[in-house]
């Protein structure tokens, strides 16, 4: 399972806070305790809001240079705008960078898949076109084949793209977990190569005991063939929960990851 | 999801000195929380060890006429033996009764088939034959087609029988949760009708935090189709974990269970 960590998102106050200040401690902290936590990937969004484009591109540039001042780790580079991801792609030197995220909008693939085989970058790639999130799974597997056939034309590797089925809360509508775990199922059958990821938290937005949820659909959206989540790592019960669906699925030889975290969680 | 409460059973030791004394008290207040906190059947399993085949046949008489006196949930009559079956089904008066169960061994289909179709009973069907537990997901499947065959011969509709998949530790193999999955997936979509169960603590034997296993197994058999569990309804955190599974998986109209079960949670 590839963890994404998504803590150092502007959409929370405290990380626009630090952004806007250039604090390096706090981000690097952050940083610091998710790959601690066991994040193969660092979420980088700086979009706080406040601001021109321009200055996206300024601070993203600046995060980047300061993560990796202190930190091995590969970044996660996360913006609606193309151009701010292209900026902090310049400036990415710990192994392979990731695009988060291309859609099947044109200009999107037009724009970021070149820069993706370029920087030979792995790509979060969204279920859903220029109309929005298609309502069925038929709509979002649709969206995902297209951004995997211009992949196929450039050239890029199926398993450099990790297709998000966009999960959105069950409070409004009842369908919207099982949608989700089909539409993992059928990219995982239809798209041969292609990897899945997946932002959590989204399924149970509006409901009580929201983190039950997202561990209980953690272990659902595996058991459909999830390889990849964009989480918070430093949920210790979520990771819990990840152990043990890794050891039961069989992706655990002996057991053994699943025990260490049990002896981990217990000190 | 059809839950049958696995607490009265004879390998358990408080129960098998409980059967053995007729301790009714002991025996009706162990099925009554189990009902209260959610069993659809209460699981007998009257074997003691000690005593001889009659024996059990005449505490199954006794354990089934007490435990209907103050109770009104259906009974899952539990024995290797089917004569110890029915008797069981012979004094059985609330409901529809369960039969714990059937294997493909000829002899066990030939005597309990008859009897479910005789008493319009449900069937906790084994994927196993006369050889023990089939190493793999094909051999499984064939003893459940075994079975539903048979039990299409005589009559017996589709949806009566409960096909149990028999979970093994992945303690000592990695690929048992898996195989347990796939057998589930494979007979709901192979075997028109047919219903799935499954004890679910098998899986965790010989592992450390057991419960937490258990649990996230649960969430992943629903997802490949599980219909039914026996399990302790008595565990709080699996019954949380089975709310929100069934939320989750579009089972659960509004969330209006998995928030009862939340508001429950908090008194």
């Amino acid at each position: 399972m590839l963890i994404i960590g998504e803590k150092i998102n502007a959409s929370r106050k405290p990380v626009a806070k630090a952004l806007e200040q250039r604090d390096a401690a706090f981000l690097t902290e952050l940083a610091k305790q998710q790959v601690e936590a066991g994040a193969d990937y660092i979420d980088l969004n700086v979009a706080t809001g406040s601001g021109s484009a321009e200055d996206e591109v300024l601070t993203m540039e600046w995060a980047v240079e300061t993560l990796q001042a202190s930190l091995d780790a590969p970044l996660s580079l996360d913006s609606s705008n193309p151009k701010v991801i292209e900026a902090g792609l310049r400036k990415h030197k710990n192994g392979v960078p990731m695009i988060n995220s291309v859609s099947a909008e044109p200009e999107k693939m037009e724009t970021l898949l070149p820069l993706a085989k370029e920087f030979d970058a792995l790509i979060v790639a969204l279920a859903m076109g220029k109309e929005g999130i298609p309502a069925d799974d038929e709509g979002r597997v649709g969206a995902c084949r297209q951004i995997h056939t211009q992949a196929q034309a450039l050239g890029i590797p199926a398993e450099k793209l990790y297709y998000d089925p966009l999960v959105l809360s069950i409070a409004t509508d009842t369908r919207q977990g099982e949608l989700t775990l089909k539409t993992i199922s059928r990219i995982k059958a239809e798209l041969p190569g292609a990897m899945t990821t997946m932002g959590l938290s989204n399924v149970s937005f509006g409901l009580p005991e929201r983190s039950l949820l997202n561990r209980v659909f953690l272990a659902m959206a595996i058991t459909a063939g999830l390889d990849s989540m964009i989480a918070d790592p430093t949920d210790r019960e979520l990771m819990q929960t990840l152990a043990a669906a890794e050891a039961l699925i069989g992706r655990d030889p002996y057991c053994k990851n699943y025990i260490k975290a049990y002896r981990k969680s217990r000190k």
